[in-house]
């Protein structure tokens, strides 16, 4: 067995969410999201519909997304300050990608779930990506995500909005948060 | 940036399926099985719901499953050389690993598709384990994963069964049956 190769498996169980707050500059380039994708490309799929893609939140959108956060606050009956505090968050981690589920209907040999494995499959293998590049990343998510003023900013008809995907340079190594025990999770038939 | 990681993404991104045909024993040991399950604990997890489960097909129960598959096949209306042959698949690599995902109802902060996506993910870090230590594997469902015989002897209520994975040791390296341009799935928002 190659010895590099089970030096970065050690790496991989190594990978832990890092939060926005712990993230600054710089984050990834054009290039190396590219590489973070074509990892994401290389997640089982069944029958090869790529049902996911990723939306990069170019810098100069960031203060129209922090105003859609706090729009859908105020809607869902938070008050001035805490959704404010909404709207902070479209400035969350140096680069910020959008997750986008986009399921095809009609294919009875891939189930729907199927495909929803796919797409968490590329998330993580994104996630890898950067881990491997010595970035730290978070997934985000929340009510926000299902908000139809938000959705309908990122999506087209039939996509999901998973979420956003802050990235940046690590200020601290990420911690494990949870005692991850194998039996949990594999066992015989 | 660590060459050696760079390295082993680089090994990543050519992590192919390999069908059970080109799959010989040895396959991996419960010890590098589990090592699989705790790369699949490091998939992201909203709320650390930990939605999946692996279970193992002990060599001495092969026969019960290509019973099962048999059956199936012959109720999906399949005649008996065809069911015979579905049969056969429960022989499918040198070992063999059920997928089952279980949902976690009631958390609104984690909506289920989410959790989809870590399945996907946990489904994902574990292809990519085996991958890294040296094995090939293939994640295989069809219709005979959504019969409820066959559920019934993987699935506990509320379980899906998402499939099963056969592993074992390459005879060919697995090969890019698609061109993965990462343009396809990564743009500006």
């Amino acid at each position: 067995m190659n010895d590099a190769r089970i030096d970065v498996l050690q790496h991989l169980l190594r990978r832990y969410s890092v939060g926005p707050k712990h993230l600054v500059e710089p984050g990834p380039d054009d290039a190396q999201l590219r590489e973070a994708a074509r990892a994401a490309l290389r997640a089982p799929d069944h029958g090869h519909l790529t049902p996911f893609r990723f939306a990069v939140v170019p810098p100069h959108r960031r203060t129209e997304l922090a105003r859609l956060f706090e729009a859908a606050a105020r809607r869902h009956g938070h008050g001035a300050a805490e959704s404010a505090a909404e709207g902070q968050r479209a400035w969350n981690g140096p680069v910020l990608v959008a997750v986008i589920v986009r399921i095809v209907p009609g294919r009875p040999e891939v189930p729907e779930h199927e495909q929803w494995l796919s797409a968490g499959g590329a998330l993580t293998n994104f996630l890898n990506a950067l881990h491997l590049m010595g970035f730290g990343a978070k997934m985000l998510s929340g009510r926000k995500a299902g908000d139809p003023d938000v959705v309908r900013a990122f999506c087209g008809p039939g996509e999901t909005l998973a979420g956003w995907i802050a990235v940046g340079t690590p200020t601290a190594a990420p911690k494990a948060r949870h005692d991850d025990d194998p039996a949990q999770v594999i066992g015989p038939w």
